[in-house]
Parts: C-alpha cells; sequence; structure tokens
C-alpha cells in the first residue's frame, strides 16, 4: 500500500499545480462519461451514443448547461440524482478535490498554488486551508439543502407525489446553487414563468454560487466578528469589493438594457411585474445560471447579442461560474479610466490595483477574445448556422452559462468536440488555460535593454 | 494682423495637443463638407443632401472609403480631383497639418506632443522636426506621382481619351497610396478583377501609405547609410521591426486563411491564378485599403467574419490606416505568449517591451472592442439588417477599411452618424480618443497601499 502512494507521489512530483486541476478536471470528465453510460441510470430504450455521453459529462463537470439530449427524457431518477452528484462534484470545484487528494499525499502546497485555490488571509497555514476548504463543502451543502427544502415544499403544488416533488426539488436546487443549467423538468424553468416565488428563489440560490467563495466566505467571517466578536475580521478585502460591486452592477444593468432593447418588442405586451422579472431572471441567468424562463430566441438580435456579452463576461472568480470573470472587467474599465484621465495608478476603495493584475486582466480577456473569435470561425465554416447562432453558443459555452438558441442538439461531432473544449476551458479558467503551456518555473535571468514603441 | 495671432495663440495655450489634433479634423471634415456640398463640382441634376455630403466628407478625410452615394455619378471630374485632394490631405495627416500651423504659432512642442507626432531620434529639434514632415510629404507625394503615371499609362488600354485614363489614374493611385477607399469606375476594382498588373500596382500602393511613415523614413534612412554613408543610421528601431513583421505576417496569414475558408465555395471554380489574386488582395485590402476586385457578398460567412478580425486590427501606427494598429496586435501575442511561458519579461529582436506599451496595448485593444462591441448593438436595434453585415460594416468603418456588404447607403441618419463616428475614432485612433477625456495634467501625487486581487 505504502510503495503504491511513494509511486503516486513520485509521478505527481514532477506536476506543477495547474498541470494537476487540469489533470483531475479530465479524470472526472471520463468518470462522469462512463457513470452517464451506464444502462441502469437510463429509461428504458434510451441508446446514448458516446459521444452525447461525454458532452452530458462535461456540461454536468463544468456546470455549463447546454444540451444534446434532454436530461429527463434519457434519464430515469436514479440518472438524474446521479446527475446532480455530479454537478454538486463540479461546482464545489475539482480544485478543492484536487486540493484534498494532494494534501493527503503530503505534498507541500507552494505560495502560488495556495494562492490559485484562494486568497484568503487567514489560510495561510496547511491546517487554515483544509479547514478553509471544508468551510466551502459545508456552505454549499448547507445552502443546497436550505434550497432544496423551500423548493420540494413549493413543488408540492406542482406534482403528484411527494417522491416526485422532492426529486424537482434536490435538482433544482443543485443545479440552481451550482449554476449548472440543467433542468429536469424537459423545459428548464419554462414552466414557472409566471410563479415570482419559483424565480426568486433560483435567483438567490445562482446569484450565492456565482458570487465567488471568497465572497461567501468572508461575508460569514465578517458577520461572526461584528455580531459576536468570534475574531478580529471586520473588514472586507478589495477582491470582495470589486468583485461583488461588479456583480451587483452586471446584474443591475443587463436587465436595465435587456428591457430597454425589449420595451417595443418582447415585451410589448407585458405586464410591469412580467416585464421585471423576465428582465431580472434572464440578467442573473446569463452571470453564469443557465436556467431560462423564457425561450430565448423570443428575444430581439441586439438583446441576444448584449446576452452574449454578459456571458463572455460570467462570473465571480473562484465561483462555480466561468467566462473572464468579474475581477478582469472591473479592473479593465478602472484602467482604461485612469489610463485616460492621465493618473499615475488605479485606486479602488481607497486601495491601489497592481500593475501586475492589470496585465493579467488584460490577458485572460483577449485570450478569451480570440479563442471565441476563432471558434466563432471554425463553427460558422463546419455547421451550417447563423453567425448570431453561433456567437450565442460559443459565448454560453466558455461562459459556462448554458444558454443556447437550440443549436446544440444539431451540431456535427466536430462542433460538440470544439464547444465541449470551450466548456472545459470555461470552467478551469484562462489563467489555468494558459498556464497549461507553461513548463518548468526556470526564470529567464538576462535582459535586454528597453525600447519603446508607438501604439495604437 | 499680429493681434489676431496673439489672440489666436491666446486661445491655443491651454489647449493640450490632442485637443488640437481632434479639433483640427473636425475643422477638416467642416470644409470637406463645405466643399463637396459645392454645386459646381457635381454633375447636372444631383442633389446632395447635407448627411450624405457630410458622409462623403467624413469618409474622405478620414480616408475610409464607405460611401453612401457612387462618386462616379455625383461628383463631376472637377469633384473627383477635389475629392483626391481632400483624400490626400486626409492621408498624409491633418496631424502633420495641425503640427505645422503649431510651428508657425510658435507654440512650444512638448516631448509628449512630439512622441505623438512620431517617434523619430534624429528629430529631437524643432527643425528637426519640420524637416521630418516636409520628407513625409514629399515622400508621400512621389509615391502617388509615380503611382499615377504607371496607372495612366496602363490605363490607356481601358479609356477612349487620355483625360479619362489621366483622372482614373490620378485618383487611383491617390486612393491607393492614401488607403482611401474610394473609387470613380462605380465599381471599385472589380472592372480590373482578372487584370494582375493593375493590381499588383494597387498592392504597392495601398502597402507603401499602411506600413507606416516612420517605417517609410528609416527605410530611406538605412539605405541612404547603408549606400551613400551619408549618415550612421544603419539599424532599424523595434517599432518598425514588429510593425512590418507583423504586416507581413498579417497579409500572408489573411491570404492563407481567405484561400482555406474559400477553397471549396468561392475558388472552388476558379484558376489557381485567380485565387492567389483574390486572396492576396482581400487580404492587402483588409489591411486598411478598402478597394476590392470582387463582391465581399460572394465569400461565405467565416470568411467575412475573418476579414471583419483583420480590419479591427487595422494597419501600422503613423500610417493612413485606422484599426487599433499591428504595433498593439503583436504586443498583446508577445505579451500572452510570454506571460504564458512564465518569462519575467517580454523580449523581441533583442529588445525588451516597455510594461506601459504593453498596458497601453491592451487599454487599445479592450476600448475597441467595447466601442465596436456597443455599436453593434445599437445598429442592430436602429436598423434592419443581418449581425454580419453590421459587424462587418463596424469594424470596416473602425478600421477605416471601406470594404462593405453594401448597407452603407441604406443606413439610417442615424446609422450614418454612428460610423461617421467611427470612422473619424478610427482615424485619429483610440489612444486619442481616449485622450480627449483627459483633463489638465495634473498628477495625482498620493498612494493608496496595493492590494492584490483574484483575476480570471
Ligand atoms: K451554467
Ligand atoms: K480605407
Amino acid at each position: 500500500m505504502m510503495a503504491i502512494i511513494d509511486k503516486i507521489k513520485e509521478i505527481f512530483k514532477h506536476w506543477s499545480a495547474i498541470h494537476h486541476i487540469v489533470l483531475y478536471y479530465l479524470l472526472a470528465v471520463i468518470i462522469a462519461t462512463v457513470v452517464v453510460s451506464i444502462p441502469v441510470f437510463h429509461n428504458s430504450g434510451i441508446e446514448l451514443s458516446f459521444i452525447d455521453a461525454m458532452f452530458t459529462a462535461v456540461t454536468a463537470i463544468s456546470v455549463t448547461g447546454l444540451t444534446v439530449v434532454s436530461i429527463s427524457e434519457v434519464f430515469n431518477p436514479a440518472g438524474q440524482i446521479a446527475i446532480a452528484v455530479i454537478l454538486h462534484l463540479g461546482g464545489i470545484g475539482i480544485m478543492t478535490m484536487g486540493t484534498f487528494i494532494w494534501v493527503i499525499l503530503g505534498k507541500k502546497i507552494g505560495i502560488r498554488s495556495r494562492k490559485m485555490i484562494m486568497i484568503d488571509q487567514n489560510s495561510k497555514t496547511l491546517s487554515g486551508l483544509v479547514k478553509l476548504m471544508l468551510e466551502i463543502f459545508k456552505l454549499m451543502l448547507i445552502i443546497e439543502f436550505i434550497g432544496a427544502i423551500i423548493l420540494t415544499i413549493h413543488f408540492l403544488n406542482y406534482y403528484d407525489t411527494i417522491g416526485e416533488a422532492l426529486l424537482q426539488g434536490v435538482f433544482g436546487s443543485v443545479s440552481a446553487t451550482t449554476n449548472g443549467g440543467l433542468d429536469i423538468t424537459g423545459a428548464s424553468l419554462i414552466p414557472f414563468a409566471d410563479d415570482y416565488f419559483v424565480q426568486f428563489i433560483y435567483i438567490i440560490l445562482i446569484v450565492l454560487g456565482a458570487i465567488g467563495f471568497p465572497v461567501l466566505i468572508e461575508v460569514q467571517e465578517v458577520l461572526k466578528g461584528r455580531v459576536y466578536g468570534v475574531n478580529d475580521r471586520n473588514k472586507f478585502s478589495l477582491f470582495t469589493k470589486i468583485t461583488t460591486v461588479t456583480f451587483f452592477w452586471l446584474v443591475v444593468g443587463g436587465a436595465i438594457f435587456i428591457f430597454l432593447l425589449e420595451k417595443d418588442a418582447f415585451f410589448a405586451d407585458k405586464t410591469w411585474h412580467e416585464t421585471l422579472f423576465y428582465s431580472l431572471f434572464q440578467s442573473v441567468t446569463s452571470r453564469s445560471g443557465g436556467l431560462s424562463t423564457m425561450d430565448v430566441n423570443d428575444f430581439s438580435m441586439p438583446t441576444l447579442f448584449l446576452i452574449s456579452a454578459l456571458m463572455f463576461i460570467g462570473a465571480s472568480p473562484s465561483s462555480v461560474g466561468g467566462g473572464i470573470r468579474t475581477t478582469s472587467f472591473a479592473i479593465m474599465l478602472l484602467t482604461i479610466w485612469n489610463y485616460a484621465k492621465g493618473n499615475s495608478s488605479v485606486k479602488v476603495f481607497g486601495r491601489e490595483i497592481h500593475q501586475e493584475d492589470m496585465l493579467r486582466s488584460f490577458i485572460v480577456i483577449t485570450t478569451a477574445l480570440m479563442l471565441c473569435i476563432s471558434s466563432i470561425i471554425i463553427l460558422m465554416k463546419t455547421e451550417s448556422f447563423g453567425l448570431m447562432e453561433i456567437v450565442f453558443e460559443v459565448t454560453s459555452a466558455f461562459g459556462t452559462t448554458g444558454l443556447s438558441m437550440g443549436i446544440t442538439p444539431e451540431l456535427s461531432t466536430f462542433g460538440k468536440f470544439l464547444i465541449m473544449a470551450l466548456m472545459f476551458i470555461g470552467r478551469i479558467g484562462i489563467f489555468t488555460f494558459l498556464f497549461i503551456i507553461r513548463g518548468d518555473d526556470t526564470k529567464d535571468r538576462f535582459h535586454y535593454p528597453t525600447e519603446r514603441v508607438i501604439i495604437g
């Protein structure tokens, strides 16, 4: 037994933290593909092809929600529970899982690796790190549990048996909290298009998943500190302030622009409360939720393009969401504004943004952009859909959002693989993706003279 | 007389260099609008509306080439010459013109302003600057003159009178060298679709205009230094190396990808030389030329999207072209690659890129991106065209390229104003555009502590 562990340690020794994370994700995809392929999880008479099984596995692991098959048609209740478990594990993050394995294998976690997992002032030690991850685990389970109870009770109004209501409640809560975007209603949240209570619960669960674990932990600690005086932590980090404010404005701004673009179109014959909830829900879900209370094809082109842009931005870092993440977007805007104003530094919330973080944000955004544009050009060549459908599908996959204009099941095998790759990259993040090509950390110590060039 | 000059000096004293440049461009647009409105320049029976006159003025000043009216239908030979003159002045750049006026007004040119005009090691003094600009003027005129002679002689094969051949030759040479994109054939270069000699001459003229003045001057000086030993300059600057190599690869790569995307479509029934020239010419013209040997609608969607991306990148800085410029694009790629590899600095051609230039490149790219995406969403709302047509039109305007899928004349008045604004911003450049909102150069001297955040 010890020999095996030693052997594993040996293999892992030469791998960087990033390669580990990517490896765990790939392993998770393989295991999930096997799980969803097991016939015992399928309804009778269902034949699930390898590519469709793999697509379902990737969409669940990456908590995206784009699907080539209907979950409720293909999978029986046992299969649906299995998918909920995969969503749950995918949502909490193989990153967290990976770190556990790592800690068990006794590998020393370097300062950079720890930063990759989470920036938290209180987890400077290994035990602090484990404690933190257990807290994430606990927190996610509590949120999912409370969500499931509320939804199950409410769903008794919709479904005949307690069993059915429970299955819908549990799956719904997990899919919302993990921003999984999958449904077992067969029609996303369209059956609840006029049930504002359900939508309200879903919005809260989606936001709690997409706002980022560090934010949840910090809020918890600050509350503890203020109410019980348990610790001396009573200030939020710059990260929490930036990501939360950006998240808030993306949701509010998104809803306002969706309203403005659709007020004479889709909303023309709707009441004010229908308009409010459609605008708000679509704005929230485009952060990374992926569930929808309507067929997005009912929106007009400018709105669909706006939603594509919102999906490209995505959710907070260290959350269940994908995309370029809120911090990159916020730092980009702040940097541009301060540069235009001629300020020597980027100041926000009484702090300054590090030059390296600015550069990182721009690197993430432009790399994501080139990735998406290349994918769009390739898919236009290999598939026979319009530009709008493809832009929407690509940004939805990269943002691990899961909204679609309906082309996912019609994609060619190549197209399915490309969308899978985008969901995968969206989930691990551009930053991790870029690190894959990095070799050993041998710093280049020599320097050339610097020479300025004309820009733009 | 002296009183007037003093008064002008007084007004100009509180203006930054950037505001001057923008002001001169606006003045040029007003003057050009008046010029193209003069009925003596029109063919008989032509009514040119104010908005169409202004659009023609902006397209000429910004050397873009998008048109709401046919130049050959609306303008008589005198009007066509007037437009050639506007193109010439627009191409050489109001920046150069502005600097002359400035020098005449005796205003001291600061180090930053001079850098805005051109980075040249030899022009540290005011007299050096004037000398440099006269050189640009001279160089452009020589190129246009030689081009006009060659084209006129060749056009004798096409046109009945020497006058007609001369008019076509002069207009063609000016339109090509300034990358003006306008034509008086009534059908761009489609009449010369199988005349490779004409296309070859146009390619050379377009490239000479779009490669950037500093490159031309440096090549001239290095040649002088090597051949005659006139000066000790025999090395190219980092700027020239980066911009030329990028320009070259954009043209070659663009042609290859156009070929790959169209080999089973538009090129399916074409000979190898037709395929070569169509691929090459469309790739060159998408840098910023704007003239076309074919109707771009004959291309398939992926190719049109690729060309949109190429137009967004645009030409070299300090050239007749627009877009984000080659240097921004190159520095973005270099920065991403070196960051992914974990290098501590960006090394290229035995030099290092300044951190500030990286940040500037990314600022230019992301600002341009947001500008174009916003414009696309707005135009989708106000116009009734498909996404592809609008993406193509917007990137063409921002890149001051002038290719169009044909929607320009059908744009609403609002749409025309938006496209004019994009042509204007594309011409002055994102960097200058951002400086417009900059106030007085009062540096913020206080600092906050730096705090890191999680990115992407
Ligand atoms: K999702
Ligand atoms: K042009």
